[in-house]
């Protein structure tokens, strides 16, 4: 063989390689955009067992679970972004009074309802978070619109409803989210919150705790479960993630949990997840879970269930953090680890396999 | 040799070994708690050039940011923990008119001010954080007390001011915040939006914008810099961080940006580093600037200079995300990277190194 041959051979063998090395890369592109969907749902985690929920409880947070998750899914096989998707999910269960979110938010101290939500994009990294709601019906609109339609991130309070407003949302009343059973639990904790403030008065002589750590042991009413969140794979191959919430049963002075907080109870990214979270807020803050699981995939290699895990499962179970996250990738991969007895959830993957689980199983 | 004394010495080669293990470690933990202290502040960044500081207008900076170095370092040296260095310094730079935090904070679109602040330890990853206030004198004080003596992480508004004076303290007026400087500063953005709206009207009959980003692209005021924030290592080896904000000039809606963000605008973990930041904080947010650096550092074994260069010069920076950081590990390195011309900042290393700078240098 002489050297021009050689020569010749070996352009020839570089071009079949890069010919195979483009066109893996392109299949690779097709697989991200070809149309492959999935959706992932929470609806509160905590202590939720089978001793707890009658039969009808059961079937009806199976339901309505089911139901979103159609919802959405709908939308994704229609081709929609992934936040209509979330959308459409997320008005079902804030309408819905079996969900912290929405008809169904636990009451303030005050015994109103303060709401706050979330929704990000994974493709741009744009996101929208508003807190303190009280006259806007469906949070998860707001926070879209905070980032579709103003410069900032999150609004606040009465400011943001005042914006939603001027963008087309109705304004309703605070009782619209009104339920006994949320009344319930408020007048459970508040009866808690006292007889701790009046023994911690008469044992101690100091001056009124502000915040009782004491309510944080009930475990009856799952005071500070039900958030909702929605996360999603659409046929673009964008990831996007939205949490929505009524908060902390009797919570006061304004309180924000991790929900409206971008990092700790949403976060999206294509180069690493979607994640929304539920659970004991502060925990989710002070951990930024969401983006902590982002960031495990993206710095260590980990794969999206070993990321969910370790975050939920060690380091914020170590810390006493209790709660859960949906969480899912750019492949479609779905997980939904949880560190309490229950998590309302459910998923359909890109396979079109739907599951709807409460329990550990 | 028979066996039982290679058995004997084998052993004793073990033990030294053990020993010599065991005495490395002790000697890591010593220098951690050995007293080694440091402090980075950072007193915000912009469009910071020579031409637009007079000499007068660049020394008081300079003497600003020194005496607030000195004021954390003296309780850093005197062995108290990190969180009252960090009080010490912000609260003097709150209390002068040349930052945006406290006296000095912009102007709200309405003429009022809304202050933000957190706080955060890095040994037990406790945090604090305060959003919209409009009636407490040093901010930082307030996010302080939520972190500890509430059970919540963030409180917003009314009820975060209510539990501050339920706290001790004091109730002020908003106007003490007003300084002549600032409300130029607001005349001048509301002059352009009232420009930017009317052009939008006339331009395409559209409903007007209700946020506009025409005063994005404002460089003559600096209307989202001037926040301030301070790094400390303590003498106990704890990293803390806190951040104190009057926001962005002629913000609308309860706009809250990434100062009470904790993992956005302040971060600390002993395991990485300690960070607050400055800029736009939208980006912030979105990226999740305070915690990302960290992350880096753990997940990636990225040394603290690396990883604050690579979220600031190359991640923000890439994105269009305007601003800068001061970081510090628990070893009492110091970085404190920025994207902009100009950020006013200063530190004290272990070595007892003071520097004050403002320009690229």
């Amino acid at each position: 063989m002489n050297l021009s041959l050689k020569n010749s051979l070996y352009t020839a063998f570089l071009i079949a390689l890069l010919a195979f090395i483009s066109t893996s890369q392109s299949d690779a592109h097709e697989h991200a955009s070809s149309g492959s969907v999935a959706i992932a749902i929470h609806g509160g985690a905590g202590t939720i067992t089978r001793a707890q929920l009658s039969d009808e409880q059961e079937e009806a947070y199976r339901k309505a679970i089911d139901k979103a998750l159609e919802l959405g899914y709908e939308k994704l096989k229609n081709g929609d972004d992934g936040l209509d998707a979330i959308e459409a999910a997320i008005i079902y269960l804030e309408d819905s009074p079996l969900f912290n979110a929405g008809v169904g938010a636990v009451y303030t101290f005050d015994g109103t309802h303060e709401l706050d939500a979330s929704i990000m994009r994974g493709d741009t990294l744009e996101a929208g978070a508003v807190s303190s709601l009280t006259n806007v019906k469906n949070p998860i609109k707001a926070a879209r619109l905070v980032m579709e339609k103003s410069v900032h991130v999150m609004l606040s309070g009465e400011g943001a409803q005042r914006f939603s407003q001027q963008n087309g949302l109705t304004r309703v009343d605070n009782g619209i989210f009104n339920t006994p059973r949320r009344y319930e639990s408020l007048k459970r904790a508040k009866q808690r919150i006292k007889e701790s403030e009046e023994s911690a008065n008469a044992n101690e002589g100091l001056e009124t705790p502000v915040t009782s750590d004491l309510y944080a042991t009930n475990t009856q009413d799952d005071y500070k479960f039900g958030t909702v969140g929605v996360v999603v794979l659409d046929a673009n191959g964008n990831i996007s993630a939205g949490t929505s919430t009524g908060g902390m049963t009797a919570k006061r002075y304004g309180r924000v949990g991790d929900s409206p907080i971008i990092g700790a109870g949403t976060y999206a990214d294509n180069a690493s997840c979607a994640v929304s979270a539920t659970g004991h807020g502060e925990y989710f803050i002070r951990y930024n879970v969401a983006a902590d699981i982002c960031a495990r995939m993206k710095y260590q290699g980990l794969s999206l269930k070993e990321a969910a895990d370790t975050v939920i499962n060690q380091v914020l179970k170590n810390a006493g953090g209790d709660g859960g996250v949906i969480a899912i990738d750019a492949k479609g991969n779905i997980a939904m680890p949880f560190n309490t007895e229950g998590m309302y959830r459910g998923s359909i993957d890109t396979q079109g396999n739907k599951t709807v689980l409460i329990y550990k199983e």
